[in-house]
């Protein structure tokens, strides 16, 4: 047996996020489920849920990195809940575990997890999302966001 | 599509343990699998690698809560790499996110598990590991681990 | 004796800062000192240890949350090291243990936690730094900074 | 000017000790001051507030690890709240952050942080505390456990 470690591609975005943002959140989670990837969130509502609401309609595998101290706070679609009870602190956590990641919207959480991500050189994608550095490659598109994504797991090493 | 949570045991132990240590953990993680149940750890060597590769060996899945800051120091035998960057800060993560807990002797970081777990109330079982509560249940064999870890989920709601 | 705590007003910015960037924190510590506040950073170089120099050349007191695991790592001017080695992952505590906070220029750390200022609604003044949000009021001299700050304290609750 | 940086002692213990326990934390939190060390802890009730208390009787000077998101749930005695919203995760912080730590009592979140400070080794001295390792030094008195606190800073290295 070699080795067995999955590709993780995140998705962050707002919990309170606007149906449309949502809308492209379920988009990207269906293409992550359909690529053979897996997804990792905050584990919570708006642009989280509905990522992982898309990847599980595709049969995919989802990942939350729970903010509080309860599996019971995560959202419907989370395989595997990772309760780590550092509320805001868990975004860092988020960034680090993903192999790439796309940024759709999203407030000063988003924007916390988007400068861990610059900071700590993982590839981020961005859709209609915080504009802080050419080092956020943007796409327009749910199905572009996550080739784009794809072809840039690696080049962070 | 109903709730896809998955139920988590988590096995800790010394990452430089002893192999009559090791022996336990794969068979601890190998009886995990075949019940069905997906496996956490520290995602280090010792136990932790030991009880993964028990896990994969009989088909299981396997979490890893990594100290370091890359997923290159995970074990072989880990599925989903999560990178904490909190050295033995990761610890009650580990704790945290386990619906029941399996200790295999262990030093001094196993004991801050077993600690945030007894406080927590997180089930936890016991093989030759640190004798510091009655709320530690013992068990002789790594099936009779299982079985009472299995039977204990759920009870510290 | 009534209450003895402390106000703290945080410095945040780059490690590896500007001459210039690096002047205007050591003012900015020193109006600190001067206005008989706590100053509390990320304890390492660049602006961190500008602004700490600055507070205890005026006799101020200083706290560093360190990244890594050694009180060595920390600037000499640190009065209480606070040693978390959770790397970036201290700049959410650096953020949530100031009454008010003053950015100096930054690169993506700074970003990361002036995005959790914004988030936990902590009072930020900016000089020449992200400009991401007209919640971060601007400061034009590190002594119009500290005044602003000071006059913000409280204002979030 | 030279190191300003300041030697902490820690006193670990529970949140809801018994009246005897914070007695002997009152009388440790003395000693501390006025050997003119700076006190840390977890900076809630019990063993915590009450060793907090003694060090400002004697002048001393204070730093609370506080688990939760606000400085208002720290005890009056603290002159420096950090906030960590890491709930019991800060543990690790409080241990690493001291050069001794006296443990008094304790239940099991004391019985992490025991486990951290053997695991870093920094030096631990026990008043009736959790008996795991021939490595915690046992004192009788208060006094005693601050003398042999002192006598053991900068052993570690």
């Amino acid at each position: 047996m070699g080795m067995v470690k999955q590709t993780i591609i995140g998705v962050i975005g707002a919990g309170d996020a606007s149906e449309k943002d949502c809308k492209l959140a379920e988009a990207v989670g269906e293409e992550i489920a359909r690529q053979g990837y897996t997804l990792l969130c905050g584990g919570m509502g708006g642009v989280m849920e509905a990522s992982c609401r898309g990847a599980k309609a595709q049969g995919g595998t989802t990942i939350g990195i729970l903010p509080g101290s309860s599996k019971a706070e995560g959202n419907p679609y989370i395989d595997y809940p990772i309760v780590t009870a550092m509320g805001q602190g868990r975004n860092i956590i988020v960034a680090s575990s993903c192999d790439a990641i796309i940024a759709i919207g999203g407030g000063f959480g988003t924007l916390s997890e988007i400068a861990f991500a610059l900071r700590l050189k993982i590839p981020i994608i961005g859709i209609k999302t915080w504009d802080v550095s050419s080092d956020i490659k943007k796409a327009e598109t749910p199905e572009e966001a996550v080739y784009m994504a794809i072809g840039l797991i690696g080049t962070n090493t």
